[in-house]
């Protein structure tokens, strides 16, 4: 099942799956952002979903997905963040054991909370090769059910439940915006705003640093030879078949941003919006601010994917 | 009628007179701060308010409620910081004029905050001689209306606003903890508190360096012998004498916060909740952290009264 393409049905039975778990996460919006972009916007607070990330819907609806049988072996993932976070919660909420697989240079804030969700955390070098390796070895020593963090349909179906909020929450967009990393979001977000409004248009935002969804988007095809370097630590991921196969068949537009417009972007959602956002999720805004011409009098959602950021290193706060 | 104390039924008027206004601010909840601290709290998001600050309810109450002749001469008031922003932006929304006398030392955020919102800002000493002076020659040069920062029957009142909200969409709370500067969100907290909940405890969070309203409600007079050190800007003002009143009417507690404590608070709310919330609003979960034997099991209101950051002192942030 997670290899076959997921479809809109599959988005609204996600969420009745994950509405006993999930935060119904608030909109937000703001008259100086408006003012500043020339559009309407309504900013979905995925920062505040549980875990601080979007990222608990996917992994949710993957768990309660499974045949008791299977979900009594566990699940397994490998993650670099966010993802990880959320699988360990998603298989607390059921009771089953969960594995992950984390790069040894991952963020510190976010393997702390990985850990904190109570699931086994298993280091590795910084290489799609040691990874694959150790989640081969787990899968095999436990039957621990893999839950890829984005190339799944299971994962693509939940992430897509945010959007179908934000449209009832909203009253209705012209645009949808998001971030693009592997194509979780960016393809469950495609699902949900064309099964409920066909003719919205859905724009990603990716590092110009990590545009491997770009370039794949405009190939066609999936380009695996760009090497990541971006300060967006969620988006660093190469996206995936399913998720490039959805994004093409829903017509999406990459924007590529520079960090430095990610920063400042940033910047103003903490200083106006009051909204502690990570860099991966600041990057929407940067890119609608790229874009005003194109945006005038129009009603835009902008997904805030995630809100953990590493606060150790901002050193006026840490020097208390 | 500002020195004349307001009464319950003040803030059901300034409720109806700031609605077309003011934000109709959320309430935020937190699974992890409920752990750590044993109750279950609702935090009322103040910080989202208009200008990022309560003190809008208070000044848009104020603006709101003068007689049309008397409104067009303007208002004046004195304030390092977010009462300023506040009336400047409550007289922008009746279309009259607006003078704040800001002492020259206060927080490059707040100063500019007040003059985006169109005010005539007059800086001074920063010494209490100075501003009464200069406000003094404003009133008489423009004949413009006095709206004190909290020691006014209308501020009160206005600012009590939060707290019916916070009362309805909480449904029904235990404790309210607000913080305490000069006293107008704490004196009008009491009588919204008590007017829908008489059996309720209110607690005010004071920073150890500016305690002069611990000290006061301890003697029952107003102590204005101490000289304000703390890093909470929003909390250096002394104790007014109609709040120091109500305040001792409704039997407040006041709860006294070392600043690292509020500072070790700020990150908390910064990282758990997701929120840019100023040392000044921080105060009152530092104030919930050393009280927590008290609290076991019960429903606690918490007034995230401001957001407004210098995030020019993040050097993080700032060097992007």
């Amino acid at each position: 099942m997670p290899s076959q393409l997921p479809t809109f049905d599959d988005v609204i039975d996600a969420a009745a799956r994950i509405a006993p778990h999930a935060q119904l996460t608030p909109v937000l919006t703001s008259r100086t952002l408006d003012a500043l972009t020339g559009a309407r916007l309504f900013f979905k607070a995925e920062h505040l979903q549980r875990v601080g990330a979007f990222k608990f819907r996917g992994a949710c609806n993957a768990v309660w997905s499974l045949q008791a049988a299977t979900a009594a072996r566990g699940v397994v993932t490998h993650s670099s963040g966010n993802h990880g976070a959320a699988l360990a919660l998603a298989a607390r909420t059921r009771g089953i054991p969960c594995h992950v697989i984390v790069p040894d240079n991952a963020v510190a804030a976010k393997r702390a909370s990985i850990e904190r969700q109570g699931a086994v955390l298993h280091l590795c070098a910084p290489s799609i090769e040691a990874r694959e390796a150790m989640c081969a070895q787990v899968q095999a020593e436990t039957g621990a059910e893999l839950v890829h963090p984005y190339a799944d349909a299971r994962v693509i179906a939940g992430q897509g439940t945010a959007t179908l909020e934000l449209l009832a929450q909203s009253g209705g967009l012209d645009v949808v915006i998001a971030p693009l990393g592997g194509g979780g979001l960016g393809a469950g977000t495609a699902l949900a705003l064309h099964g409920r409004a066909p003719q919205a248009e859905l724009w990603l935002a990716e590092p110009a640093g990590a545009a491997d969804g770009a370039a794949s988007l405009a190939a066609g095809a999936l380009r695996t030879d760009i090497v990541p370097d971006t300060v967006c630590d969620g988006l660093r991921g190469k996206l995936g078949a399913p998720n490039l196969a959805l994004l093409l068949a829903h017509r999406a537009q990459a924007v590529t941003v520079e960090d430095a417009d990610t920063i400042a972007a940033m910047q103003l959602l903490w200083q106006v919006l009051k909204q502690v956002v990570e860099p991966s999720s600041a990057i929407a805004l940067a890119a609608l601010l790229s874009r005003r011409e194109a945006l005038a009098g129009k009603r835009v959602g902008v997904i805030l994917s995630g809100g953990n950021v590493d606060l150790a290193a901002l050193p006026w706060l840490a020097a208390a």
